[in-house]
C-alpha cells in the first residue's frame, strides 16, 4: 500500500474526525477505495474505535441497480437509521469506478430517494463527519490526468500540515469576518486597481459584483469536514448582491458540463443568465425554487496544492487563487441572527479564476490582487 | 453481467430468503463480489426491500487490518448491534481476493474477536439468513480450477430447481428420520455387501463406523440457509459412535490442509487419531473441549452438480456420493428432546468418499451402495 494512504487515514482519523476510543465508526466507500478503507480500519484499531464498512454511496453499481429497478414510494429503512443513531463518526469516501454511473438514472427518482432518506442525512450531519477522496482511476480520468498524476495531486492536497494551512487562512477570516461589503472584479474590468471600465471579455461579459456580508460569520475550513479543506467562506446578505459574474471554470452538474456561465444580479436575484454550453442545465438549477436564484455562499479558495481544476467540487472550490459563489442554500453556521438564511433545496458552486486581472476588495480596500493576498510577499 | 449472477440473486431472494416488501436487508460481501451484490440490489428493488451493503467478513483486508492492529479487549459495537436488531434478512456472500488473507492473524485474537461479537452472530441467526458463494478468482485458485471453470461449477450447483432437488433428498430423510442405527462402511471393509473383513487400505486404516440416531431429527437442506444446499443431516446420539473412519478428502482448517485423517471411536469418543499431513492441526481441534472429541453431525451429500472437491465446506459437504461427519457442536434442530446435545465450541466437518467400495446401512439394511441409493435406478 502506498504510504500516503496510511498518512491520509491518519489525518482523517486524528485531525478531521478526532477519533476516540470506543467510537462507533461507519466508513462509506465504493469498492475501489479498498486501500483507504483498509488503512482506516488500521487506524480505528490503533485508537480503539469500532469500524463498519458500508457501500451506499451515489456512484456505486449497487445504488444504480436499486434506483433503476425501484417502483413506487421510497421508505426510510429503519435498520440504517438505527445504525446511524448509534454511530459517533461517519467517514464518506469519494472514489469511483465510473463517474458517470448515474447517467441512466432518472433524476426525479434520485430526488425522491434523497427526500425519503433526508432523516439519514440529518442524523449523519449531527455526528462527527468527514468527506474525503480516494484517487481512483475514474476520478483521474474526469480530471484528465494519469492515475499516478492524480494520486500525487490528491495526496499533496490532503496530506499537509493543517495547523499551518489554518493559520494562513485565518488571516483572510480576520479580514472578512468583521467586514460589511465585498467586491469581486475579474477580467477586463479589473485592469485599473479600482476597476470601473466596462470593457468586456470576448464573450461579451465580465465579472464585477458587490455584496454585503454584514452580520454574517466567516468560517475557516481547515479540513475538519472536507478533506482536503482550504477555503474561507461566508454567506452574502440575501438581497444585497449587485452586478455580474462570468464564471471561468466549468460547472459539472448531474453528469453534464456547463461552460461560460454568466449571471447578472439585481437586489440579490439573478435577473439574467446564460451559458456557452448546456445552458438548459443552468436554467433548471435556477428554477428549482426561489432561493436558487440567490447566492448562499461566497468562498475564497486558499489551498495552493490544488493547482488545477479537476471537475470535483471537493477540490475545485478550495483551489488557490479562485473564488466561488453558490446559488441556493446557505450554511446555517454562516448566517448571523439578524440575517435571513437562504433555505433553497439546491446548493450549486461555481468558480471564478482570480489569478490574473482580478481583485478582491473588502470595504473599499483591495485585499487580493491577481491571486496575491495583502498579507503576502509580492502584493 | 453474466445472466447467471442475476439468476443466483433471484434464487437467494425468492427461494432462500423469501424476501418480502419492506424487509430490511443486510448484504455482507468482500469487494470482489460486487456483481452479485449489484444483482441483489436489483432484486431488493423488485421486491420492495431495503438493501444495505456492508463488508465485515473474514478474508477482507479490512478485517485483517483491524485484527493485526488491535490491542486489548474487544467491544461489542452498539451500532452494528442496532443495525442487526432492525434487520430482517442477512445475506452473507463468500468470495475472496485471497483466501489466505487471514494467514498472519493470531488465531487467539480471531477467537477473542469472535467471542466478543457472539451476540451479533446470535442476532443474525435469529433472522432469516443465507450464506452463499461468489465465484471469485481466489476461490477458483483454491479449488485448482480456472475462473470460468469455477464459475460454471458454482452456478451449476446453485442455480437449480430446488423443489425437485428437495424431493430427491426427501427420500433419504424418510429413511433416516425414523431410524435407530446407521453404519458407514468404505474401503476394503465394504467388499462384501454386509462387510466384515478386516483388510485395511494402504494407509493401514479403513472406514467402518456405527452410530445411533434414535430420537434425533433428520433435516432436508434444500438451499434455505446454505446456497448451494444439497445435504440431508442429523446428529449421532452422543455416546453411541463405535468404530473407525478414514476421511478420504482433505480437511482445510485455518488455512492448513490436513490429509488422511483417521479417527477411532469408543463409546462415542475419539480414542485414537492420526493424519498423514498436519496432524497437529487435527490434535488441536480435538483438544478444544470435551465435545470436540465426539460427533455432532452426520450428513449425506446429495447435490450431484457438486462433482469435485473444492476445499470449501459450503460445497464439499453437499458433494454427491459422500458422507460427512463433524466433530463438535450439534445443531439444535437435529437433537431430540430425549437426547443430549453436543455443545462444543468447534464444529469441524470431514468427508468420506462413498462412490466406490462403500455402503450405508440403516437399521441393518443397505440404503446406498457405491454412491447409488436404494430409491434410484441401478441399485
Amino acid at each position: 500500500m502506498d504510504p500516503r494512504v496510511r498518512e491520509h487515514a491518519r489525518i482523517v482519523a486524528e485531525h478531521s474526525a478526532s477519533l476516540q476510543p470506543g467510537d462507533n465508526v461507519v466508513i462509506d466507500a465504493h469498492p475501489v477505495a479498498e486501500d483507504l478503507v483498509t488503512a482506516l480500519f488500521e487506524t480505528c484499531a490503533d485508537v480503539g474505535a469500532n469500524p463498519l464498512a458500508v457501500s451506499q454511496r451515489t456512484g456505486t453499481r449497487f445504488r444504480r441497480a436499486y434506483l433503476r429497478n425501484h417502483e413506487g414510494e421510497f421508505e426510510l429503512p429503519s435498520h440504517e437509521m438505527a445504525l446511524f443513531e448509534e454511530m459517533d463518526v461517519y467517514i464518506a469516501i469519494r472514489g469511483d469506478a465510473n463517474v458517470t454511473e448515474t447517467a441512466d438514472i432518472n433524476p426525479a427518482v434520485s430526488r425522491e430517494y434523497g427526500k425519503a432518506r433526508k432523516p439519514l442525512l440529518d442524523e449523519r450531519l449531527s455526528k462527527r463527519w468527514v468527506l474525503t477522496q480516494y484517487p481512483a482511476g475514474a476520478n483521474a480520468q474526469l480530471a484528465e490526468m494519469s492515475t499516478e498524476g492524480y494520486e500525487n495531486f490528491v495526496w499533496d492536497a490532503v496530506n499537509k500540515d493543517w495547523d499551518e494551512q489554518g493559520e494562513f487562512q485565518a488571516q483572510m477570516v480576520e479580514i472578512l469576518d468583521p467586514a460589511e461589503e465585498v467586491r469581486i472584479v475579474s477580467g477586463d474590468s479589473a485592469e485599473g486597481t479600482s476597476a470601473s471600465s466596462q470593457n468586456s471579455t470576448s464573450s461579451g461579459y465580465t465579472t464585477d459584483v458587490t455584496m454585503s456580508i454584514a452580520g454574517n460569520t466567516t468560517i475557516n475550513d481547515t479540513g475538519k469536514h472536507n478533506l482536503p479543506g482550504g477555503e474561507v467562506f461566508t454567506a452574502p446578505v440575501l438581497d444585497s448582491v449587485e452586478g455580474e459574474v462570468l464564471f471561468d471554470k466549468p460547472l459539472y452538474h448531474q453528469g453534464r458540463e456547463v461552460t461560460g456561465v454568466y449571471l447578472r444580479f439585481e437586489d440579490g436575484e439573478v435577473v439574467e443568465h446564460s451559458a456557452e454550453k448546456n445552458e438548459d442545465v443552468l436554467t433548471e438549477v435556477l428554477n428549482a425554487d426561489d432561493g436558487a436564484r440567490r447566492l448562499g455562499e461566497l468562498g475564497i479558495g486558499m489551498n495552493r496544492d490544488i493547482d488545477q481544476f479537476t471537475y470535483n467540487m471537493l477540490f475545485d472550490e478550495k483551489m488557490g487563487d479562485t473564488v466561488h459563489m453558490a446559488v441556493g442554500r446557505a450554511y446555517e453556521a454562516n448566517v448571523g441572527e439578524e440575517n435571513e438564511r437562504n433555505e433553497s433545496a439546491v446548493h450549486v458552486d461555481m468558480i471564478v479564476d482570480m489569478s490574473e486581472d482580478s481583485v478582491i476588495e473588502v470595504d473599499g480596500e483591495v485585499v487580493q490582487r491577481d491571486g496575491t493576498f495583502r498579507f503576502e510577499d509580492g502584493f
